[in-house]
């Protein structure tokens, strides 16, 4: 099989005409008027009728002819004769005779001979008569058969997206059908031996991870206006794909893959186009993102996705949403874009387009330039890890020129989905199982655990609220202490170990997990080594260098019991609260403080008083054990 | 039955009170994650399982144990054995033995004995043998397991709105079924006899309009994050309606009603209170809406809503909406409120807070002072006007002692729904079908069919875009003709009545449909009933009295036409493209030009120049018949 050649990476201004060149508009339907609401109407619509078909009463009072009362007045009313009386939603079946009237309520029919109508508190009734105080022109307090709306008139035109105030427009005319835009259909394509669905088992042994791109692309595409449709996983079975991909082609708009980077998946791909396509572009001169594919397939168009997932949904966003609301007639929601400016300085030269994933904090009243003032912060773990998905909130936009962006500068930053909204707090710092459940009482808290040295670091380059820092610390940043507590630390050991305490680990041949030097834990168990060391007269090297593990370590606050409690390890390093909670045998070793450090700017933010407050009432720490003394605080520690 | 006195209206912070202590909130449920977008996080979810579950390969080439590359480099490559290969989704069955290498692609499992991955290309093949040009350090391009998410860590905490990056998360994480917050339901009971369901047949001389709060409030409940559950029309039965109340009481978290203004229906809504519940409160003092009832029936919450749409609507959106939004765990979005200036100066002082209905327009580059500048006007065409939901975008809430607010003054703009989104063009004046088609090229345009002498008025005070203008104008008001036209206008005329003139119209008996003065075509049609007194050596007063419906007048342009063809009338002021797509006989009396005065200011604004654009085209005037001489200008009319 022969490939096209694309030896050079397009512009991205190229791929964004190609994709928007695809005809996905599937045209227009109609849909009950209940279902209507966030729909676009597909065609414009004019009244059929008069609204209100009739002459209506707008008060509840007296059908008169006007000219009757034209002598009326306060002092001296105007006497008429009640005729009867036509209540809404009745025919009106007695008229209005000179010197009499007749009694309405609010939406009745205006009787045959009136042209107007007396509000009944300007009215009294004596007998059979009705005195009226007022003088009434004709037409007041009637609305016109067709006044509102008239057959005829322009109501909505095409493009309209329905809200409620157009649908109960619509239902005023009667209407309980509407013609919208079709949504266009988007198949989604799921390609990768190792990919497992949601709720199914995972082999790990297999290298097999969940499905990640199949549902958060779906989910971009509803929030396109498209709607998603999920095909089987073809697994390593090509001629399945072959099959999958030429049913998606049929049925959908759209048909997206994410993931094929395998060169016997791009194969299935390429044959599939060459078969019943056109291939249009392979390679985008673009970060991340470079091997995106664009062809039509049949009378579908086709995108081949990267597969990692900040990737595919920063791709999705950047290139495919645009041509998905323009066929469902969807405008760019006016929450998709926010501005902001650079927290710190960040370098670039890499000759192509970088959608730089970023994360965005608002610097807080005191801090604040404009109102809508936020700061944005780059967040590169590496465009593998799925946790860039919440860390970070959009995309801003490095053109291949760009050396750096300053601190300061101003960005635009495309968010990953219209709807995200930035964290109220941003902390970053030790993690912490009674900090987990603290921030479950702050709106939208962002918490990155990277340790509590690294937490410092990122508190003095300023981009963090706070800084949450446990056990005793090198680094001094300006900072004000909002908070503290105290939590119970040690080994989680396995039954029968034989790990009494930190000498045994050293003393015994024994399997050690350790956390790494970011953890404040590890820095306090690195300090008991060191006092271990000196009442043996040894060197702490030494003596740890015995430890199987000791100078490896994980990220994670509970592995190292996760690890005991699986049978992997002999010890771990670890919380009381979190060997009590996956009952593991546990030896205290100590007690350190945790500390929430905010920079001094920031210490007044809603989030951060939140925060310490939520400390203060000492709630979050009922039923962990290994936990005492919290505190909200307000020294300023330099 | 006795009723509970409320003597004194409620302040409105009291309502809000009240409102937000009824208990709405129907708790958390489980919802498969590809229908979990939009919805709010019920409890937290912490990671079950460490992400990824395995160390991992990132990127194609060599697993290695990194100690056996320290020696490489470019020009001295360091050759390895070539042990086997693991591949994405495959279990790791040969392990790295010192010497030795495995090849790897992306995803894979990292074999036992490795420690690190090679780029392939940093790597050649030699035979059997690998040679390696680059030195690794342990943990090269591995991601080892739980290094992304690790078991037992923070993911998502509660009351977090799930985006498609939540849902990639999830999915990371295995979830098939998220725990979320249920969405309250919320029962609209539909009294009032004059009401008919859209779809059904109305009957006009009844009375009857279509129901319009039943589905405008459903779709803003659902704008609210509920879900709306709709009570089939209980019409004048009492008992029926006692029975709906009931039903929804037990099935709903919240009952509303609307428009049950009757005595006896507000009868049957105390006597249920009376019986299941509680009447917390009847009448608040706020404009409109003063009716408001608030109370409980059974476990349920029940608000009785203002009968007008408008009203309806806004007393939703201002008191019950927050509710509801509170209930579903959903933040007011960011888009529900505008800033904006005050385009004229507005009057008030009737002692009880105004929720104003207004209007906004993009002032445009000119005028505008801050990028999100808006324009502000009140739409006061009286509460019972469903075209008010369209013709205002919002509300403005003026406070009982503020006797004014002034030109200029600047304001918050509560939008109907969060989706509302200001026109890009505002016009106002004269109706007519070509500016209708016009309009279908134009995003969201807004135009108010006033005539043109009352949009010649608006455009002076500064409120619009422009004015549409037809015949010959009095007024002159500085401003720009960005583009004209030509139209036939004169009499649509029934079959046999032998009408074949003016002068037919006033020598003989007939019935005749005016449109009112403030419509150009009426001006016109004057002019030449002057010209025909003129020949005739009469007052032009004395010829017109003598036409029967001279002095009268319709809003609209095609309802003289359809009371002709309803056989109501002989004989009706009309244009000859609506004439003949009503099949109406026409008789031609002359040509008028339609002209778009554009306020100086405004008529670089691109909606303004994509009207223009349209006339220029002319496609718009296709098929249409007594049009021509279209054009765009750019002359200055002062």
């Amino acid at each position: 099989m022969e490939r096209k050649e694309f030896r050079d990476l397009a512009p991205p201004e190229r791929a964004r005409e190609v994709i928007a060149g695809l005809d996905l508009s599937p045209g227009t339907e109609r849909v009950p008027l209940v279902d209507a609401r966030e729909r676009v109407l597909g065609e414009r619509v004019d009244a059929g009728l008069d609204v209100p078909g009739f002459d209506r009463a707008s008060v509840d009072g007296y059908a008169v002819r006007a000219e009757d009362t034209f002598d009326a007045g306060e002092a001296s009313p105007v006497s008429l004769t009640h005729l009867g009386a036509v209540h809404a939603g009745e025919p009106a079946d007695v008229a209005v005779e000179p010197g009499g009237c007749v009694e309405v309520s609010t939406g009745s029919v205006l009787p045959p001979g009136a042209d107007a109508v007396v509000m009944v508190e300007d009215t009294e009734t004596a007998g059979e008569a009705v005195l009226v105080r007022d003088r009434v022109a004709p037409g007041d307090r009637v609305m016109f058969a067709g006044a509102d709306v008239a057959a005829g008139d322009r109501a909505l035109g095409p493009g309209t997206t329905l809200t409620s105030r157009e649908v109960g427009l619509l239902s005023a005319l009667g209407l309980d059908e509407v013609p919208v835009r079709a949504r266009p259909t988007v198949g989604i394509v799921s390609t990768g031996d190792e990919l497992v669905r949601p709720g199914e088992a995972l082999d790990s042994a297999r290298g097999e991870i969940y499905d990640v791109n199949s549902y958060s692309v779906a989910a971009a595409v509803e929030e396109a206006g498209g709607v998603p449709r999920l095909y089987p996983h073809a697994g390593d079975d090509y001629d399945e794909m072959e099959r999958l991909l030429r049913e998606a082609a049929v049925e959908c708009d759209l048909v997206l893959s994410s993931g094929s980077t395998s060169a016997s998946a791009v194969d299935v791909i390429y044959r599939v186009i060459e078969d019943g396509g056109d291939l249009l572009l392979h390679g985008v001169a673009v970060k991340p993102g470079k091997p995106m594919l664009v062809g039509r397939l049949g009378g579908s168009a086709y995108v081949g996705l990267p597969g990692y997932p900040v990737s595919a949904l920063t791709i999705f966003r950047t290139f495919v949403a645009p041509a998905v609301r323009e066929a469902a007639g969807l405008p760019e929601p006016r929450t998709a874009t926010v501005e902001g400016r650079m927290a710190v300085r960040e370098r670039y030269a890499e000759g192509r387009l970088r959608l730089m994933p970023v994360g965005l904090v608002d610097p807080g009243p005191d801090e604040r330039s404009a109102p809508d003032d936020l700061l944005v912060y780059p967040v590169d773990k590496g465009s593998g890890a799925t946790t860039s998905l919440v860390e970070a909130d959009g995309v801003v936009e490095m053109d291949p020129d760009t050396e750096y962006l300053d601190r300061g500068e101003r960005v635009s930053v495309r968010l990953f989905s219209p709807d995200v909204r930035p964290p109220t707090l941003l902390l970053a710092g030790e993690d912490d199982p009674a900090l987990s459940r603290l921030l479950d009482r702050v709106e939208r808290p962002r918490h990155l655990p990277v340790g509590s040295r690294e937490g410092l670091r990122r508190l003095r380059e300023g981009a963090v609220d706070a800084a949450v820092v446990a056990g005793p610390t090198e680094r001094s940043v300006e900072s004000v202490a909002v908070a503290s507590w105290r939590r119970e630390w040690g080994l989680a050991v396995a039954e029968g170990a034989g790990v009494d305490g930190l000498a045994d680990l050293v003393d015994r041949d024994c399997r050690f997990v350790n956390r790494t030097g970011a953890s404040g834990l590890r820095t306090s168990l690195d300090d008991a080594m060191g006092e271990l060391a000196v009442d043996r007269g040894a060197d702490r090297r030494a003596l740890t260098a015995d430890v199987d593990g000791y100078g490896a370590g994980v990220r994670a606050h509970e592995s190292p019991v996760r690890a005991v409690a699986r049978g992997d390890a002999d010890a771990g390093l670890a919380l009381r609260a979190t060997a009590d909670r996956l009952d593991c045998p546990f030896v205290s070793l100590g007690a350190q403080p945790v500390r929430v450090l905010a920079a001094p700017a920031r210490a007044a933010k809603p989030g951060v008083q939140t925060l310490a407050a939520a400390v203060a009432g000492g709630a979050a720490f009922d039923g962990l054990s290994g936990y005492d003394e919290a505190s909200s605080a307000n020294d300023e520690t330099r």
